[in-house]
């Protein structure tokens, strides 16, 4: 390691000769390896940026010039070359520095991202900031392949291409794997491109072989149907000049080619062919994998984990998407990009012609699933709370407006842990019960989540039920595919003076709450409909209500029961607990809940100070 | 109208012979015209569809056969057609028939839509619902090309390209113009296909053109380089089988191709050309003026209306823009796709560099806008409130988490009268008011709409500013860039007893029906953050508190009053008056409103009704 210790910024790593960069590249990857294998994290991608990295801030001048990387997990040794070498050891814990770029984290991270194609809006906005200033700074996107899927990424490729006066570079990583494998027929056109079976290098290829006097004809033909042909990648089709294929991991490619392309006006576009997983030899042969690994031996390599004590929900939902694809042939399975998140492998297996991964493309997966619905069958959109945001407005124009039947399985809803803010689904609950038609549950353990799904599914129309990332508390999960009664909430536990009225994961915490203060503990299940006769019955009874849920309590589940208590004409004293209105940073996920006082002891602490 | 009488169904039509479909088209142009010209509605893009839409029921078997037809305000000759032509006077009107398809009102309606580019989405949602259950039936998307700029649009193509066996057409309605004027790059493409300089075409002019040894050369250079050139449409890169562009007023064009395409497996994309306004001189000449008229003579066509007496609060917007751009040179307004809705003619004129219209992409819009942001520019996002739904996880994810400086316009809050319930505003309050580091705002009147935007825009963070479609009540508007305090409400009126504490649109009806209750009337100004002080002094002199906002209850302006009384311990009778939980219909503002209690005798009613 003894050239990285000497880079303290990109501006160290600009002294080196071409020479010392490949050694660079090969003491970073090291470090990469060493480092996720100690604090688990996002490895594949970042392997295969190790080259890309280096060219980027060796060519441009950052941070003046602006680097936006999309997704932005791909950014471990962009922050190990940007002074946060020896914060690596904190990685995605509390405190520690962040598994994504964070504009307060470091002036080399220039927009904050984690949701995929967001990168050439933002630089887009940069490049004509900058225009606008009278600035010639560069602004370039990184943006891999699977995230070219969703729409936004076109959006502004579409904006982009027509502004022929500015300084912006879009690189394609394509390394032809997001987090599932790619689909759709972008990655088709982009695996053509690769090959080379395309106009531009065929063209030279052509010159190259063809004999002289044929080459004289075929230039003629050439230049009289250049007036006619416009024979361009997709790319260029949208505006930008179009460079590559070219190999990411080559520095003498890399670095020449973005010499160059500094030197060019207008929207560019640098096709880059990476590996993930690049050099280490284990995520090379299954980049899934080594995606984002827990803590392992980069000797030994990732271990199979013995079998976990408790299902996460994941699994649970994954099981019960067979079994209920089993017993329903109408049921569809829906997923954008997120098959081995969503627990949705063995359901691809097993029922491959109902199972549907339609790319990075959230809008688009929620109106299929409506369009769908039309005809009879049954669509299940598993996503995650937080991608959810991304269809909102299909979820509302198309789906709860026409009330189509369609089941929304929500993953890692509340606090997410490592992610971070960026990925928690905090608001879920505020914004899905605002809208008509909707029933919104969230599963306390995982036979009520089966149950919950059961229940969702069978209703006829659009019905969201969330649950948290992770294992739940490990509760018996029975085999049948049984309901519960829309709208109707459970008593878990009879006390006195104060009711608890918990939603989701906050119901195990909750009970325990109410035990050491002898108070009344109710499961309340549904979010909407709430259950008004329950909330009523606790009001007589108790002096005072308590809500507790992980989610948002602006305008969330205790914004409910509060509606409710107004619209029963019932002046009660309410207490509503959840998350805070900040956006929580990432550590362990207990710990954070914990700060949140969203455990028993902060539960019983919160009503202890307010009614005891 | 001899033959337009006797169609009562596609089936119908489907009896005609091709040379009576001329005429038809002819009788059904007129039937748009006049009918149009008495109700008010959407004329240009209907005009531009009448020999399509002949083409697409006489070629297809529908209802069978499924049409999706994006966005949906150019189906008056669809509506005609399949049984509806009698209630076209009853256009967009209570209880009549809507500007849109929807499902409810007929079964050739197939898929409910208003918001742009969910077509591509549903047909291949129903396509593949097909062949799931082994039907043959084929499913049409018929989409323009402002559409086509929606993300979502290519999220869908991506993942329809790759289905070779699904009986799928998608129909680019191109006609150069959506609302505004086209934008962006892919418009430029379009226009390029369109001029013929296109490979295809090339290739036979080419031909035709080569002397015959040249030819021959050029023959074998083609097909040498066959095995490497893939030059194609950007829709064919796509996975679709392009054909086009065609003719869309030529019905001798149209619906051989149609019958061709019906035969062919796989994604088929049909390029038709169409002319909006197309038969009707003056809309030709002005589609835009065209576009959405209300009442007129068609002889005379649309007269320049008088002045009104009151703006609209649209207008409101587009004079501060000017204003607040002429008074700080960081200004910078962007809208997707609705120069002429939003307010933004001047605007564009007066500050063309400081103007973006970025198509119809709202998710897009507001990263962009992020990104803008981080460079010290102040970017002011104008966006309808139903639209910002598109944009919500950019709003959570790239705005608001990063606490960025930008400012949302939001028009059209709440009921929009004749677009319906796809075009209303209705959840923003409680989408917003959710997301951390958010202020919120709704205006009473045009003045402190005015001074809202003025205290958004000033504030160091995202504001939103929620005002109404149409005029407000004619307040005198201030000419100087005046802030409102963040977080204080307003005191309108002292009384006794019952205290309405009302949100924008609201204020004014209250204060009425507080003038007639002798109740107080407080003008909150601020959802977020929201006036506890007010709130909590008004709870100490009232037996009740009253909140009232033209939105959804459900995690509104109401909930947050409710939220503070819960957190300020204060148990007080409180009616939380807004929005049913229900989509509102299409008709005229003031009847809805009336409809849900929302204007000064239904809020006193039920004031008087819960606690008089």
């Amino acid at each position: 390691m003894s050239l990285l210790t000497t880079i303290n910024s990109p501006a160290d790593l600009r002294q080196l000769n071409r020479h010392q960069l490949v050694s660079l590249a090969d003491e970073l990857r090291q470090y990469v390896i060493d480092s996720v294998s100690k604090t688990g994290g996002h490895l594949s991608s970042n392997l295969g940026t190790v080259e890309l990295t280096i060219a980027l801030h060796y060519v441009f001048n950052t941070p003046e010039d602006r680097l936006v990387w999309d997704v932005g997990h791909q950014t471990y040794p962009h922050k190990i070359l940007t002074g946060r070498r020896d914060q690596m050891h904190s990685l995605r814990q509390l405190d520690g520095i962040s598994g994504f770029p964070r504009r307060i984290e470091s002036e080399y991270d220039t927009f904050g991202t984690a949701h995929s194609s967001t990168s050439i809006s933002a630089a887009l906005g940069m490049a004509l900031a900058a225009r606008t200033k009278g600035e010639s700074r560069h602004s370039v996107a990184i943006i891999g392949d699977g995230s070219m899927t969703a729409g936004m990424a076109f959006e502004a490729l579409n904006n982009a291409g027509v502004y022929d006066d500015i300084n912006m570079l879009v690189v394609l990583n394509d390394n032809d794997m997001s987090i599932s494998p790619p689909v759709g027929a972008l990655n088709r056109y982009l695996a053509r491109l690769m090959s080379g079976k395309f106009y531009a290098a065929a063209r030279n290829v052509g010159k190259s072989v063809l004999p002289p006097p044929m080459l004289e004809l075929a230039r003629r033909f050439e230049e009289h149907a250049k007036g006619m042909i416009v024979p361009a990648t997709m790319f260029e089709e949208f505006g930008f000049n179009y460079i590559g294929p070219i190999d990411g991991h080559d520095l003498e490619s890399l670095i020449p080619t973005l010499q160059n392309i500094k030197n060019l006006k207008g929207p560019q576009f640098l096709h880059v062919v990476t590996k993930k997983g690049q050099g280490y030899k284990l995520a090379e042969a299954d980049p899934i994998l080594y995606h984002g690994p827990g803590k392992f031996n980069p000797a030994e390599g990732i271990k199979p984990a013995a079998a976990p004590a408790k299902k996460t929900y994941t699994q649970v939902f994954g099981d019960w998407l067979c079994d209920m694809a089993a017993a329903d042939d109408k049921l569809i399975g829906i997923t954008p990009a997120m098959r081995e998140g969503s627990g949705m492998v063995e359901f691809e297996q097993r029922f491959p012609n109902r199972y549907y991964d339609v790319g990075i493309a959230e809008q688009h997966s929620v109106t299929f699933a409506g369009g769908i619905a039309t005809e009879g069958l049954k669509p299940v959109v598993a996503i995650y709370s937080t991608f959810l945001q991304r269809a909102y407005d299909q979820l509302i124009h198309d789906v709860a407006l026409q009330n189509l039947d369609v089941t929304f399985a929500l993953d890692r809803a509340g606090l997410v842990g490592a992610d971070g803010a960026t990925h928690a689904g905090n608001y879920d609950l505020a914004y899905l019960r605002c809208i008509p038609n909707m029933v919104v549950m969230a599963a306390s353990d995982e036979n009520e989540c089966r149950q919950m799904l059961t229940t969702g599914y069978r209703y006829q129309g659009p019905a969201a039920i969330r649950y948290p990332r992770g294992a739940g508390i490990g509760a018996t999960i029975q085999s049948e595919l049984s309901e519960l009664t829309i709208g109707k909430a459970e008593l878990k536990r009879q006390g006195k003076k104060i009711a608890i009225l918990a939603f989701g994961s906050m119901v195990h915490p909750s009970i325990k709450a109410a035990e050491a203060l002898d108070a009344t503990a109710v499961n309340m299940r549904f979010v909407k409909p709430i259950d008004i006769a329950m909330i009523k019955d606790m009001a007589a009874d108790h002096d005072a209500l308590v809500t507790v849920e992980e989610g948002c309590t602006m305008g969330g589940a205790g914004s409910a029961v509060a509606e409710a208590l107004a619209e029963a004409g019932i002046a009660k004293p309410l207490l509503i607990l959840g998350l805070p209105d900040k956006f929580v940073d990432h550590g362990d996920p207990a710990l954070l809940l914990a700060q949140c006082g969203l455990n028993a002891e902060g539960i019983e602490a919160s009503i202890r100070q307010r009614f005891l």
